[in-house]
């Protein structure tokens, strides 16, 4: 059991993660799936960051030396989206502009796998996947031993996110019924956040542009970022599961709950434990 | 007039139906327009199936050999598009899986109404469309008269469904203020659904997703499976629309509606009747 | 301080052209966003107008001549779509058909700047965009003073639409806190709206597809029609805002007003204002 004092300490940087991303609207470019994009938008601008959705190649040059951090989501992948993915994530890494990989079904194709692994060789700051994505990587990535089929429980999930942590650099977050991020040797749990919200689209997407919201304004604490980033995403669905009669409603519910989440919901809802 | 004995059987059926789709949650494939994609994914998720946006062409040989069913709307097609397209329908009529074409706005260019008159020679299991879409694609296919401009009344749009089913092998929906599926023999009509449907963009389309999830759980009576879908799919606009203040509400209310959609509003509202 | 006969005929005028875009419902084709699309749609719907999402080059010649108005967007614009809004553009302007060009993010690259150039060289009817928007395509047109960096206060986005109205022919419209709209000569402000608008993605190209609706029933008196679309807008906007707790039941209740929109609303509260 969590001491009173360590989640206090949690509630407070929860409240000032979100309170910095308010205040100064950081640009957040999304190079992020058709499906998402509306959704993604609208997250980032009700929790106050700035979003821009520019992916064409040829703007990146231009565009992305005056970001403050990227989110790069693969759900729709095709071959002549992936050059602007990578231009853009060089760009981030060479500033050393915080930036969000989220390699959405990175195991429907080879193609895609092949594209993940090749993001991750660019350095994202963190990977953001569910269990079965977060497996995938890990057990595809250099120096990993290719196991039989993964189960895909919690505990293998949290043992591939700590191995992909480490090899790839990145922090590591696992989405499920509890939330998890490493970064290979701590390893924090957000038990923040509803069931429903995986009936809406999306979700997952915006989840990822948030975490670069969070991360452009402490973007050398990466691990508290995204953990702040997924207890105000899961505390804004629980509030807004409270008035919803189903997923559409939740989707309305949760950004309004995100526009104008308080300190008092904050504080009294963060929960968040350390596993290891 | 229908006998009671009728109703309870097709209420009986588009039960069954839903009440499987939220038991083995197919996964449905969508190449759907840009607008419809955020709608297409939420209400097949808030249908109890599990909808996969996938649309490259390098990712179709790896991800369709696994998926249930497959949907393909042309709503936003372009040259770029269509061999994806292709592939998807071509793998699925090979391995037996059930697909739906949407021609939506096939009369728009020369250039869709021959894409949609190839994509129906890879025998999709149904065609859905509004009666002008259902005309236009019968008196374009192989085999028809010509004929004058057609004045686009229900009686048309019967004989063209008919006609389209018999040349094509598909079942045809056409979707109205009554709703006619036939296979070209049998003629059924669905009454159920509200005007204001019609004034929230991608209704059509999600419709098309959802007769592919239903399709996907009784794939050897595809004619059932369509007109339980659109039924299910009318019923939920007709509780949303009692929610409803303007096409937004009913949107939201629609999906609600349909996430939460229990035994006996399906069993009060199945409206079908037998045509011919 | 306006006078009240003036007040009563601008009001006179909104109302006039709103139930004329419910009565004619015109055909508005929209080349715009990936973000925007689904928005841009249901807009139109709401408000009685038929939208067609038609972006593919080779589609342009069959579709576009049957349109009666057209609205392009570069919010996500790629060199793969640049010959589309430029082909759909030329026909636009060959028959005489009005046309909107929202110039969106235009400085975000040399790119976009480039491509709108191009595109005010194709005669658009109105361009709208905001204040940093247009003074930044007004200092790069030919024939302009490129001044140092703009403070972008109100007052030099006056001037700086006045002139771009002047060096391209088009009406320019500027939404901001108050929307200013100029032919170069008149200056017209436009006080309807809510801050809380801009916190919901895709408002801005809405507006846009809105204005070219407008356009399409009043193409002679494109200054008028344009204050009416950004009036109206504005108006369902402020009515949504009043049953909104936040921005996405704010977008819910702005299409519901747009679409339930009654003249004793429109009468009471259009605010519009004759600058010079």
């Amino acid at each position: 059991m969590e001491s009173k004092s360590e989640q206090n300490e949690w509630s407070s940087g929860v409240w000032a993660h979100l309170t910095d991303v308010r205040r100064r609207s950081p640009l957040v470019q999304c190079i992020t799936n058709f499906v998402s994009m509306d959704l993604v938008a609208n997250t980032l601008l009700s929790a106050g960051a700035s979003p821009a959705m520019v992916h064409s190649v040829v703007e990146i040059p231009d565009f992305t030396p005056h970001i403050h951090a990227l989110c790069i989501n693969v759900g729709t992948l095709t071959p002549e989206w992936l050059p602007s993915m990578k231009a853009a994530a060089e760009v981030a890494s060479q500033l050393g502009k915080p930036w969000v990989l989220d390699p959405a079904a990175v195991s429907c194709s080879g193609f895609r796998l092949k594209s993940c692994l090749e993001l991750i060789g660019l350095k994202p700051t963190v990977i953001k996947g569910n269990g079965s994505e977060i497996i995938a990587l890990s057990s595809a990535s250099p120096g990993q031993t290719k196991g039989a089929d993964s189960s895909h429980e919690s505990t293998d999930a949290i043992e591939a996110a700590k191995s992909l942590a480490l090899s790839s650099g990145a922090v590591v977050a696992v989405s499920g019924a509890v939330d998890i991020v490493t970064d290979g040797n701590q390893v924090i749990g957000v038990h923040n956040g509803t069931k429903m919200m995986q009936k809406i689209t999306a979700t997952g997407c915006s989840l990822a542009g948030l975490i670069a919201a969070f991360l452009a304004i402490d973007s050398s604490r990466p691990l508290e970022a995204t953990v702040s980033a997924m207890s105000v995403f899961g505390i804004a669905g629980e509030l807004g599961e409270a008035m919803a009669n189903g997923p559409a409603s939740l989707r309305m519910h949760l950004i309004d709950s995100l526009y104008g989440l308080d300190e008092t919901s904050v504080r009294s809802r963060v929960n968040i434990t350390r596993f290891g």
